[in-house]
């Protein structure tokens, strides 16, 4: 990578380069507060909810990379500036290094004879944001330096672009005895049912300051900038006093100085907290309590312990370096820290829970702490309506949400349920009470059987599921607005979802119910291969005027990418047209880029469509890579026992593989998608940070590729790795046991065989009663006949 | 004034400093498109719709005024660069002045041995944005310069900060041999009924181009700026070639690069065109029609020609030559081409019409051109439903509106059509067919009394009108959301209304509504004074728990400026009732910035009220000078005949006479509002160009103070000017005679003589029937006896 590299542990990414094509960032969360830092040092702080509530400014502009909160170094006496990034004033340095960590990002620096280096985290448990700042005089000489923060306030939703409005609400303080910036918003634009608009005020109370009092602080941007200056080159650092403009009538900043006076050779620290509370109160205690070098360093250790232990619940170790420091280490923290907690990347400040993304991205704590995706899957279902529809999202804070009108939402309930039953065998779950937004408590399978009922009472007459405003692909907007339109994704979808529950009906003893949801799938079975058979694949959807897209007879959109790894996932169709499913997949879908989502892209809008068909083609859902497909793919191929597909794709789909000068994006975190043609950006990666493929590609890998996998059963051992794999190792636990496998080639094995103490498991199956620790070794053949 | 004057005539004003405390603007403007531009050189360009249709990005950032579409001039032999305006390279400038005028905006400078002019103007009719630009080499050898022109697009609904999903349905083009940029929005974020969310398309195509085709292009954001590049200093300025990067796939921008030699004092002319159309063919043949210096030379001549000759049929002379200058072109202008065409300005990007916001502002063509009143009039009637209630604003392009909850903003249509009949005698228009939103057409006179049908159903027990989610008073949100909160100001209005409405009934013979009419008007005038009266004015609301504001109990708020000056203008009370409230808003709310809203401005956030309690106190409406209001206090100061009064409010209303260190804004045009105490910026000006005042400023003194008024009975003329004024002059038309009036103080004279040809008229009132042009005479008493 010409840009930077990963640690040999594969847990940090050093950032090596200032100008990259786009902005390389991490997302710093816990499950209350967080913030997103480039490796220019740009970025933002947010508190519970991304979106609605932002502490500090931020202009989304992916090419100029310049906004944030920042630390200048002025060093008085020779009129030099720079800053510990390299946003915002963008002054040459001796030496870079933005390093990228698992819960922590970290700025070294160098010019002339001053060396720093500034870490960024978010407490692993307050509502703060923590700086951890050293810098070194590494000369025989004195240095006077001066260190100033500067920070824009928001105190509210995000983004907020009609500044001189929104400013008018903004209050802030500064206490001179502490060093402290309070900022809080009289104005959160947000609805208010009782009150009426812009009648509410910002629930949250920002405090900013370092371990010591500043020499002197500013709070409007004019006066920090002055006239002719820009956050670029700020003329208050030249100025030897400051008139400090706090309170209401300012365009609010905070701007911090301190001076820093080195010895020869001599380091200082220096600790900075932003911190947001209920009260006032709260936000200056909790400042009080963090800002010392004790306590930040308490914490970055306490937030690397964490991520380390959380996610070493569960590792992998494959041929591939890459891999392993990606599947092990960032897809999951994206997942968590980005999708779950942080709900944000560089590329969408969402905040909100999407009703189907959360709850598949809370599929990574399976494995890990299965606890927390029960607690996904309840808050959920208490977005649900007494009808079984639900919000396609939700804001947490406000609890403002969308009623969906998409198809599927509300079935991803069944499905994560489902698989939150194999891993753990906790039936329990399902009689847990849980109210609906608009009726009293009923039990999680209440919750799930009004879903079903409501996607069964919208099917069309010969027997599919309407489409609506959308299925999983969003962006199929209008194929299905006036009621007619099909969704040939949902039927396989509703007919794996169908298979799980008949089980799951069958476990509970309820055999009417199980033998209905039986006869519910045959029937889907039936119409699906009567009649969305395209001849060589299935179409994707059929319009409200009765037209079909993903057909052999478009021009554009001809094949769909789900249509038929979801055939494949949910054994909706004969093993034969499987097989011409996969085929027509990886002749017209598979590229040199990844696996296509649809080919030809769209390349002029369709209004019966929808709004897919608006987007650049070979960008984002259409005809792109949309990454969160291409991990079902890997699935597929893994179903099909395609060895040379499920190499394919776990190449395409490694982030660390991308020459960034291509891709742009992180090579340490999935994008959402890739360019595919006809853009001339050919794998151009976007994106990245928020998309439900972080915890996909982990549970692809280790369910499908490495093929241990919780079953009604226990825990299958089925792996389908690339051919160049000769050995892999897995350690994860399994209702509560800890389990080692190893998987080698052995000659002369015909099919794998998994052995327990050196004896055969019965159908490679670890039985849901095991008790551990187990060490299993499991036997694969030498080469696999493709199919 | 430190930063610039007016020229002799007053139709230009000259910003000689780059630094000024906020940026001083320019709108340019037609009916159909327009644009905005800060004496920077930053702004933005739309076409129909200021919010929903606007064509180049722009960043609100007052602060740091640099976001816009920019000329910059590079000369490669010596490296040098510079922009033609100040922003966006900051360069220092060997000279600078930035000319505003009426219908254009000039940028005169001079780096080295290179003079420049550059001048920006929208075609009088045409939806095309005009650059002339004109470089001059000064010295003795030639000079090889490279002009670069840069914009980024944005082609639909702003302001658009989400600008990484935004950009991926724009699309651009770059035709060489023209040297043309197209650019247009497959995505248009506005709603669809038929088609859901995000499924239209945006409706105009835009075209940027010079006269000539650039040596070079750029259709990319990043590449323009280049690795460690900026807005400020773009690399690819330096580079010899561009790889050009136009179609669907960047970060869309278009920049064009031309060479320019000039030989020793050698002059160069180059135009540029931003068209729109609702087509590519339209664009591109606007651009061609246009694009050449004659063309645009003609449409220069043709703007600065169309205001002078409009705004030249009614005119003043006092003794006051700013406010000569504010009066006769800018405050008006301010009204036609910021309000009601423009509808924005750097402080808001509104693009709607406000129901009572342009009905208002419609007054402003009164003496000028009835017939865009009137139109004006039927479009607002056009958007009222068959219940009376209205939009309280609507979007035109896509005809979004918001129903109304405000309780009075249908009531403005009386209002306004009341004094269009002053003005012209034209009952015509009250039998003009209008649709409602939803019904079929009626008469402007049914939709009228709808309006007041509606009105009259809200009332409290008591006979005052309920106030709903507030009344012209937009931040009194809360007062009244149960239905039971009432308002002052509200019951003075609908006084004034009935009145004319009853003459009107009049004089339509139609008795019976005459008579009901005025019952109605003194059940309200009894209702006022037995419930409303504080003891020394009137409190100005109830809220739904029966308690006050605007009264003495009150701590904040206890005084409102609006619930007496209506009691005045409307008559509402008895003279001794409207005295007390004159001396009371003497001695509350006159300030030396002005006369303010209320006073004491609310320092706590009081959701009971509304949002105007959660402004930083003495802004906006929390207690500042709100300039609409304040003209309406000077029309009741000439009720009173407080000549003292009077020149106060000329003074503080002027916007030439305030010291721009203080008040910021710009000196030509009026401020929506001043702070007011306690704010520590008390004087400081903000949302400039934006506000209602423009239109009422210059109506009140001419109707008012010069007291040249229509009434139903024919033009009255009854001035009040301050007393140090010993001459006026107006020249005005009225029912289509030019008249030229002459006032001046004359000794002995006890009361006001008005003359024509030497004859007094009889109760100074020019009849109807009159017929010019006339000449008058007008005698005033050297000293007049206060009230």
């Amino acid at each position: 990578n010409p840009f930077g590299e990963f640690s040999a542990d594969g847990r940090e990414f050093y950032v090596t380069h200032v100008h990259l094509p786009r902005p390389w960032v991490n997302v710093l969360a816990n499950p209350h507060f967080g913030l997103v830092v480039s490796h220019t040092g740009s970025g933002f702080t947010f508190v519970e909810n991304s979106q609605l509530s932002v502490l500090t400014r931020w202009q989304q502009d992916l090419a100029d990379d310049t906004s944030g909160k920042f630390l200048y170094l002025f060093i008085p006496a020779t009129g030099e500036l720079c800053s510990l990034s390299p946003a915002p004033t963008w002054a040459p340095l001796d030496s870079y290094r933005c390093i990228h960590r698992l819960g922590s990002t970290t700025f070294l620096g160098k010019k002339g004879n001053v060396a720093w280096s500034w870490t960024l985290l978010a407490h692993p448990r307050e509502t703060a944001e923590l700086w951890l700042v050293e810098l070194e005089n590494l000369g025989p000489s004195p240095q006077e330096l001066e260190l100033t923060a500067f920070l824009e306030w928001n105190c509210g939703v995000a983004p907020s672009p009609r500044r001189e409005f929104s400013k008018l609400f903004l209050e802030t303080q500064f206490l001179p005895d502490s060093g402290l910036v309070l900022a809080k918003n009289h104005m959160w634009d947000v609805g208010s049912r009782r009150f009426g608009h812009w009648n509410t005020s910002y629930p949250f109370v920002a405090a900013f300051g370092a371990d010591r009092p500043p020499a002197h602080a500013q709070g409007d941007k004019a006066l920090f900038f002055g006239p002719g200056g820009s956050l670029r080159h700020p003329l208050a650092l030249q100025d030897a006093q400051w008139e400090p403009a706090f309170g209401r009538h300012w365009d609010p900043v905070a701007a911090l100085r301190y001076p820093v006076a080195l010895a020869p050779y001599e380091k200082a620290t220096l600790v900075f907290v932003l911190a947001a509370g209920k009260s006032r109160k709260e936000a200056v205690e909790t400042w009080q309590r963090l800002a010392n070098p004790e306590e930040v360093q308490k914490a970055l250790e306490e937030t690397h312990r964490f991520w380390d232990e959380l996610l070493g619940r569960h590792s992998i170790n494959t041929p591939d370096d890459s891999l392993n420091a990606v599947l092990n280490w960032w897809s999951r923290y994206q997942a968590i820290a980005g999708r779950l907690w942080a709900r944000c990347g560089y590329y969408q400040q969402s905040g909100a829970f999407g009703f189907r993304d959360q709850l598949q991205d809370a599929q990574v704590f399976l494995p890990l702490e299965p606890q927390r995706t029960r607690e996904q899957i309840l808050l959920h279902a208490a977005h649900q309506f007494a009808d079984g529809s639900a919000y396609h999202w939700w804001h947490p804070l406000t609890e403002e949400g969308l009623p969906s009108r998409y198809s599927d939402d509300y079935l991803w309930l069944a499905f994560v349920t489902a698989n939150y039953l194999k891993e753990t065998g906790d039936f329990s779950i399902l009689e847990q009470e849980v109210p609906f937004l608009d009726a009293e408590a009923k039990t999680l399978t209440d919750h799930i059987e009004r879903a079903f009922a409501l996607a069964f009472s919208r099917f069309s007459p010969r027997g599919l599921p309407l489409i609506g405003c959308g299925d999983w692909n969003d962006g199929l907007s209008a194929c299905g607005l006036q009621g007619r339109g099909e969704s040939v994704w949902l039927a396989h979808f509703l007919v794996l979802l169908t298979q799980e529950w008949s089980r799951i009906f069958r476990e509970l003893g309820e055999h009417e119910k199980a033998s209905s949801f039986q006869e519910k799938r045959n029937q889907l079975i039936a119409a699906i291969n009567q009649h969305a058979w395209d001849g060589e694949w299935f179409w994707r959807a059929s319009l409200d005027d009765g037209s079909l897209i993903g057909s052999h007879h478009n021009s554009e959109g001809r094949i769909f990418l789900n249509a038929q790894s979801w055939a494949i996932l949910a054994e909706s169709t004969s093993r034969e047209r499987q097989e011409k499913c996969w085929r027509a997949v990886k002749e017209h879908l598979f590229s040199p880029i990844g696996a296509l989502l649809l080919t030809p892209a769209y390349t002029q809008p369709n209004p019966a469509i929808g709004y897919i068909t608006r987007y650049a083609p070979g960008v984002r859902e259409n005809g792109g890579v949309y990454t969160h497909a291409s991990t079902w793919a890997l699935a597929a191929a893994c179903k099909m026992r395609d060895h040379e597909a499920v190499a394919y794709l776990l190449r395409t789909l490694n982030p660390a593989l991308k020459d960034p000068r291509r891709s742009w994006a992180e090579p340490y975190v999935l994008p959402g998608n890739v360019d595919g043609p006809p853009s001339p950006l050919l794998g151009r990666a976007g994106w990245s940070w928020y998309t439900g493929s972080a915890a996909w590609f982990h549970r692809v890998v280790s369910e499908w590729v490495l093929g241990v996998r919780p079953t009604w059963d226990g825990l299958q051992v089925d792996p389908c790795l690339p051919s160049s794999w000769s050995k892999v190792q897995v350690l994860r636990q399994f209702r509560g046991a800890p389990l080692s496998i190893t998987m080698h080639r052995q000659p002369g094995v015909a099919r794998t065989q998994v052995l327990l103490e050196g004896k055969p498991l019965e159908d490679n199956l670890v039985p849901p009663e095991v008790e551990g620790p187990l060490s299993l070794e499991v036997l694969l053949p030498e080469e696999e006949i493709q199919t």
